[in-house]
């Protein structure tokens, strides 16, 4: 699958979440994403502390986390509502809503890069090939759509 | 698959995890635990919307929740440390450390009963046998091991 193509595939995944992904009130949301962006941080630095050698290289524990970081990665997207840029001290920066097209790209690359975790993680040279990649999508969307 | 075994297979795919779920703090299980709890009463509410009749049964969101809230069942089991007994407004009753077999059995229920979840969710009647049978877990362990 070339890479559009992969891309669009996980857009349609994600659809059904997003379209669906109701809130009470903006603040859930805010809560919601803070919640699923905690629990990436872990698993991710779960992943990262193999891939870095701070703890041995386990594929088991590798391919679990990886399950799991692919799984949340398509939570957020549809969590970034109207209203919910300013409340319970988000970091989230308004040009999210102001730049929706590059926003939605970068999250949809890191949905992408998140999905090749699993396969890959059962190695640890591809562990750390597909970890760098992921990684790399997070960094870039902090770095334009996060508050420091 | 009988009951003992099922639960029984279920703490074999938690052990990995959880033997390996490593927090540098004890708040910081704390966190991850209200997390995935956060992000599960979000799931179950939406899974709950349609049971109830609030949102019109969709079987294509249905199954996303429920691939998702099997999977979050999963997370919190190793995340009931040593020492996060307090903190961070835990509600989290010292029973959970007191009577670790009780709650373990109670705990791996709730895993049990989600894992039924994505395979009913296709179809209203059985999503609404599946949905009470989480439920009443989520229930049951809350009642002895969350404080009001």
């Amino acid at each position: 699958m070339n890479k559009p193509v992969a891309i669009a595939a996980v857009a349609a995944l994600l659809l059904p979440l997003t379209s669906h992904a109701q809130f009470a009130k903006p603040e859930d949301a805010i809560k919601y994403r803070q919640s699923v962006m905690s629990l990436m941080n872990t698993h991710m630095g779960r992943l990262g502390a193999m891939v870095n050698g701070r703890v041995p290289y386990d594929a088991k524990v590798a391919t679990d986390n990886a399950a799991i970081v692919a799984m949340l990665s398509k939570l957020p997207g549809g969590a970034f509502v109207a209203g919910s840029d300013t409340g319970l001290n988000t970091r989230a920066k308004a040009d999210i809503w102001k730049d929706t097209a590059k926003f939605t790209a970068a999250y949809d690359k890191m949905v992408a890069e998140a999905a090749k975790l699993p396969a890959a993680a059962g190695d640890p040279a591809t562990l750390k090939t597909a970890f760098g990649g992921v990684a790399g999508t997070c960094k870039a969307c902090h770095d334009d759509f996060r508050r420091d």
